[in-house]
C-alpha cells in the first residue's frame, strides 16, 4: 500500500523537484499539489505525509494545521527558531499519532558527514574545515560547515581535548580562517560550483577526510523520500534528517 | 593511577615503535619490554595490560598465557582464523576480569572510515573503493579494501538494496575493478605512498568521499594508546578496534 | 567589431546548448541556427565562423562546404578518422584564409589535465589513472582517460623510462585496473556523476594529482567560445583544443 | 661517465638526505662532502657539480667560489635577494662555461603544479589556493602558495581577466581567506602532514583541481638530481627550478 503525499508550495524550486520524486516513487502516491496558503484543512483523510517547501511566513501555520488534520509532516521551509519549534512540540504532544520532522539539510551526504565528523573528532589532534560554494552566495561560512565546525568543537570538549596546536606567528588577515568555537573554517567562491565540503581530522601520521559534493537539488530528493518513509513511525517533533538515520 | 604496560615484540618494526609512544603518554607506565617468546608468565601482578606485535607462530600461545596471568591484551599481530579466534573467547570467559583485544588495523582514520562506509551504503544508489599504496605491496587489492567493500555489501543486502546500475558494455580488461561481494575496487601502486584509500558514495545530484590517507607506521599508535586504556574496561575477547570506539 | 556565429545542428543538445552560449557573448553575433543539412554554402558573407554539432554523418561534408563559402569551422562532432581529417587537410591547403578546428573534448579542465599529465609525466617514477562516470556510460575506460594515458605512456617512452614498479603477485581480476600502453587506468560508475577524472604522478615522499569534474554540458562552453575566437587566426586544420592554447 | 658531484653542508638534514641520493644514483659520483664553510676552491678539476644546502650567510659567498674554482653550482640554501642575485648574474656572465642555478623549491610536484596554475589561469573564471602543513609552522600562507597565488594574479591580469566573482556580503573575519593580489590563499594546520596544496580553477560546470603532497624531504631529491644533470648545460643564473624543466 503505498503512501499518499501531498507537497505544500509545489511551484516552486524544491517543491517542483519533489513534486517530480515523488511522481517517481513506486510507493508513493502523489494526492495534492498546494501553494503555499493552501487548504491544509482539506488534507485530513486525503494525505498521510506533507511535504512543506514554503516559506518563513507560511511554514508554522501550516505544521499547526496538519497536526490538526492529522496529517505527518516533513518540512523543508528555513526560518524556524526555538520558540516556533516549542510551540509546534507542545502541539505535537497532543497527537501521538502524527510526525513531524524539521531539517535544515535534506543532503543525505552533508547529513552523515556532519555526523561523522562529530562521532570521529574525538579521535583526532587536529581538525578544520573547508566549504566550496558558488560566488553567487552571501554568507560565508555556509550554514552546513558552521554547524559542522560546531559538532567538532563540542565533540573535543566532551572528549576534554583542549586546543589544537597552532605555532602560526606570521599569517596575512584571513590566512587560517574563520574561528567556530575553535575550529578553523575557510570559504572558497567559485563559479560552476553548487555546494561542497572537505573536512580533515589527522593524526601523527595519517589524515581523515571527509568530502561532499552537491552538484544540483536532486540530492535532497533522495532525504526527502526517507523523510516521507519514516515520519509515519516517529510521533512527535524530530528535528534533523539524522535523527531518522538511525546514526 | 598510570596504566602499567608490557610490549612485546618490543625489537621489532611495530614493538619499537609501540615502545616510544608508550614512553611519551602520560599516563602509560612501561614495565617490560619482551621478545615475541619472552616470559610472559611473569608478567603476573607487573603489568597491567600487554601490546603484543610478535609473530603469527607465537601470538597465539602469548594471549593464553596472558589470560592465565590476568593481564590484559593488546594484539596487533596477524594470521588469527575462526578456529584460534573460538579457543581464546573460550578460555577469556573463564577469566571475567581480563581483556582481549585482537584488532587487524589500529589505524583510526582507517576503521573510522570502514564504519561510516558501512553505515552510509544502504543511503546511496552506488559505491566504489579506490585503494592505492606503495609498489613494494604483494596483494591487490588490499585487506583494508576488500573489507571496506565487504562492509558496504552487507549494509546494502541488509538494506534491500539491489545490483548497482552499470550499463558497461565494451571495457577494456580491468578498467572496471575487482568485484568484491559486488562492489567495485580499484587497486593502485604508486611510488612513495604508504597506504590510502577513498571510498566513494553517491546518489543522483551528490556525491560523498572518505578518504584515509596514513603516511607512516605512526599512524597506528594513536589507536594502540586508545584500546590499552579502553581494554581494561572490556572482559572477554573484542575484535576489531571498532568495538572501543562506541560507533 | 563582433564575429558573426553560424550553430550547424542548432537544435540539437549541444547545439542548444551552444547557441545560448554564443547569445550570452557580447563579442560574438548569431546569425544563422541550421539543421544538420542545412544550407551551409548560404553562410558565405553571412557568418564568419561555424560551429559543428551534428551528426557523423553530415559533418565531413558541412566542413567542405564551409571551405568553399570561407567560412572558418569549429567542429565537435565525432567520428571522424584518418582519412576524413586528410581530406580536410588537404582541402584547407587550397583556402589558406580559412582555419578548420576538430576536437573531440572542448572541455578546458580535461583538456588542460591531459596537456598537464603529459608534460609531468617524465619526471615521475609512476603514473596512473582513474576516471569516474555515470553508469550509464556504455564504454570502459573514457576516451579522455585512454587519450591521458597514451600521452602519459608517450612522455615515459621519449624519456627514456622504464616498466613503472609493481610487485604485484596475488590479485583478484580486474584489481589492477586496465593496461593502457603500460599505464593503469580505472573506471568507476557512479550514479549521479557526469565526468570526472583523477590523474596520479608520484615520486617518493610526493605525489602529484590533478583532477577534473564537469559537472555539466556547460563546462564545454568556455572552449567551444574560446575556439570561436582562435580559429580566425589559425589558418589550415588544427585538430584538438590544445593546439589553442599555448601549451 | 658519471658527473662528479660535492656537497656543501653535508652534515645538514638537507645535505646528508642529498649525499644518500647522489650515492643511489648510477649516473652521479660523490667526490666531495664539505661544511657550510668548508674549502670550495679546492673543488676545481676535482668536481663538476656542487650542491650548497648550507645556510644564508655561507651561500653566496661559496657560490662566487665556485665560479671561480669553474665548478657549476646547484643552491637551494634560502635567504637570496635581488641584489644577491645580480651580484652572482654579474660574476657568472664572466664564467660562460658556468652554470649557476638558485631554487626556493625543488620539490617536482610542487614546482610543476605551481607553473600549471599560472599556464591554466587565464581559462578560468575563478581561483583559489588552499595550503596545508603541520602546526609547527610560523607562517601563514606557506611561501610556495604565495608564489602560486602571484601567479595565478600575474596571468589573470596578462589576459585581460578582472575581479572574480563574489557576492559575500556577510562573513566571519577571515573565513574568505588571505588576499593575495586579488587571489584567496587559505592555510590549515593539521598535525601529521607536512607540506600539502590544492589549487582550485573553475568555470560554469567545470572544476580543475591540482593538488601536491610531499610526505617527506625525500620528496626533493628527484628535482636535486635533475638540477645536478641540467645545470651543467645551463651556463649563467638560473633562478627557479621550473627554468630547467622546459615547460
Amino acid at each position: 500500500m503505498s503512501i499518499r503525499v501531498a507537497v505544500l508550495g509545489a511551484a516552486g524550486r524544491m517543491g517542483s523537484t519533489t513534486v517530480a520524486a515523488v511522481h517517481a516513487a513506486s510507493d508513493l502516491e502523489l494526492v495534492a499539489e498546494l501553494e503555499a496558503d493552501g487548504d491544509v484543512a482539506g488534507l485530513a483523510g486525503v494525505a498521510d505525509v506533507a511535504i512543506d517547501f514554503t516559506v518563513p511566513q507560511a511554514t508554522e501555520a501550516n505544521v499547526h494545521a496538519l497536526l490538526d488534520a492529522g496529517v505527518h509532516a516533513v518540512v523543508g521551509t528555513t526560518g524556524w527558531d526555538a520558540a516556533a519549534l516549542d510551540r509546534v512540540r507542545a502541539h505535537a504532544s497532543t497527537r501521538p499519532d502524527v510526525g513531524v520532522l524539521i531539517a535544515p539539510n535534506f543532503a543525505l551526504s552533508a547529513v552523515l558527514a556532519m555526523r561523522f565528523a562529530a562521532v570521529a573528532a574525538r579521535y583526532f589532534a587536529s581538525a578544520e574545515v573547508v566549504e566550496m560554494h558558488h560566488p553567487r552566495k552571501l554568507d560565508a561560512p555556509s550554514g552546513t560547515a558552521v554547524h559542522t565546525a560546531q559538532g567538532i568543537a563540542a565533540a573535543r570538549t566532551g572528549a576534554g581535548l583542549g586546543t589544537m596546536a597552532d605555532a602560526t606567528s606570521t599569517a596575512l588577515p584571513g590566512a587560517r580562517g574563520a574561528d567556530v568555537d575553535g575550529v578553523n573554517v575557510h570559504s572558497l567562491r567559485l563559479e560552476g560550483l553548487v555546494a561542497h565540503e572537505q573536512i580533515f581530522l589527522s593524526n601523527p601520521g595519517e589524515l581523515l577526510t571527509i568530502r561532499t559534493d552537491s552538484f544540483d537539488r536532486a540530492s535532497f530528493m533522495p532525504g526527502v523520500l526517507l523523510a516521507v518513509r519514516e515520519v509515519v513511525a516517529h510521533p512527535g517533533l524530530s528535528v534533523g534528517l539524522e535523527t531518522f538515520l538511525g546514526l
